[in-house]
């Protein structure tokens, strides 16, 4: 009866925290692996001298295994990989690219790889290139998001029936009960970000952090889907997105109206109107800032709570 | 312990299955009845007399509680609520509308009446209302959806979380695992569509019920946003629609586009290409056309073993 995903990352808890851009450096990850989860640095907004530093930090800050994600269509790939190498790291979550290109480098140095997907075609070319886990990320996370728009509830069991390796269930996840669906759906771990973007630990700016807390249903929106399909709160920015959009803007149009650096002018630099704000659909029901290790502890005290709730359930006959 | 749902309507299991344009007349609405569900005649596809004339024959072929549902939104609804009242129909569910225009009326005589929502603001007026029960449908869900476009995932515990009466999830919702997905969220009940518009009992065009089993992955998607938003099959029309979209058509030009009656054209006269398909993204997950009760008895096995599979997880700590 063992946890698969437990297992394979020798943690206490099967709760990853998703590696986030501008959002998990070193000290959420260490503070999300101190508490008995897997604590993730994402690389994905940092040179590969800022993730060194993030690397050396965490291993300071914690004697429990972390991981690094790593999406691989950004720069520097090569660069990042040889310092993940050299320093030791012993799990990576690669996303937004092609398995084949990395699993097998990573598996030949020991390191635990974990791809993440949002169909099943990928799943399974993930599997065949030897990856560890697999995360299977819902229409409803926040980010980069696949162009499929399926949801988890319908995501996680399609992939679950066609691998064999363990599925971690990703988007709409920041509860205890809402771990307990994605078990039942077949999961055997659960991806979370949005829930520990808002952690004190998280290095988003406090104003992207209260925005999120004060985010309401319907205030996100899968978006800029010509260019990458990302999840971004409304906002100013997002509003003039949505109107280019409306009005038939081309590929060209939308990455000129992004520009560039507007994810770390956001959610990094604290400027709500013209940033780009990733967070998931779950934002709207988060109410708190709290520390990293509180919202893992309530997380897991619910899916259990729930789990035993679940069980307990009888059904009579009322014909 | 008791479930609510089930002992609402006076059902054996908390299953119902989705009033359907075009699908779901006596034959379906009976036989899931009959097999221990809520079968519901779905009367947006319905002329007044056209309704009454399925009513009448359900009647004669279930002695079990069976419901309609009525689309507020559509033309003649008192003329539908008249024959709904004068045939003793016990249980009504409304939707595409608002619950503050018929649910007091329904009330008065004695009808139980569920409301279907998509987002907190309507499952709140719902209750307002006096609804008996409500049905939360996702964004994965087939047919007309909500504007928000949020998940099951993630509107099920949202709605539980403001009302009192039990919740009924619907969308993305084909199988005992899925189903119990839902149950975790805090559901008492679910609604099933797409599972039930290719049975045998059907009144879908065959064209459309094999079209069905052999969608896969993608094959939906969310369109007519600017209109009243739809999931659709994708064909010809539908690639239409998106190109449109794409180029930025307005209200008008996408009213023009669909024009009349492309619904009954695609799902009860099989046109596979010019007709308006709608089915939900579990679609990808549906294999066989078999009949209602072999449906709807397998998805409550496997509910019940996923649940005992949950129920015996057992978790280790693997520091």
């Amino acid at each position: 009866m063992k946890n698969r995903i437990a297992a394979l990352f020798g943690i206490q808890y099967p709760i990853i925290q998703a590696g986030m851009v501008w959002c998990s450096g070193w000290r959420l990850a260490s503070a999300v692996s101190n508490a008995g989860g897997l604590g993730i640095i994402g690389a994905g907004s940092m040179y590969p001298d800022v993730l060194l530093e993030h690397i050396q930090k965490c291993k300071k800050a914690t004697s429990k295994p972390f991981a690094v994600n790593v999406p691989l269509l950004y720069p520097n790939v090569q660069e990042v990989m040889d310092i993940i190498v050299a320093e030791g790291v012993k799990v990576v979550f690669t996303s937004a690219g092609n398995p084949a290109s990395w699993t097998g480098f990573l598996k030949e140095k020991g390191i635990t790889v974990v791809h993440v997907i949002a169909n099943t075609k990928f799943a399974l070319k993930a599997e065949a290139c030897g990856v560890d886990a697999i995360v299977a990320e819902g229409f409803e996370a926040g980010g980069h998001n696949g162009r499929e728009e399926t949801t988890t509830m319908c995501l996680v069991p399609m992939v679950k029936a066609v691998v064999k390796v363990p599925v971690i269930a990703a988007g709409g996840i920041g509860s205890g009960s809402a771990m307990l669906a994605a078990f039942a759906l077949g999961a055997e771990g659960v991806q979370i970000g949005s829930a520990f973007a808002v952690a004190e630990e998280s290095s988003a700016h406090p104003n992207f952090k209260h925005r999120i807390v004060q985010a309401v249903e319907g205030d996100t929106k899968l978006t800029m889907k010509k260019l990458v399909p990302v999840r971004l709160l409304k906002n100013e920015f997002a509003e003039a997105v949505a109107k280019a959009e409306s009005e038939g803007a081309n590929v060209e149009a939308l990455a000129h109206l992004l520009g560039k650096a507007r994810a770390k002018l956001g959610m990094f630099e604290g400027n709500m109107d013209e940033g780009e704000l990733e967070i998931g659909q779950v934002s709207a029901m988060l109410q708190d800032i709290k520390p990293a290790a509180v919202i893992l502890h309530s997380i897991w005290s619910e899916f259990l709570e729930e789990k035993n709730r679940l069980s307990a359930l009888e059904f009579s006959d009322y014909r």
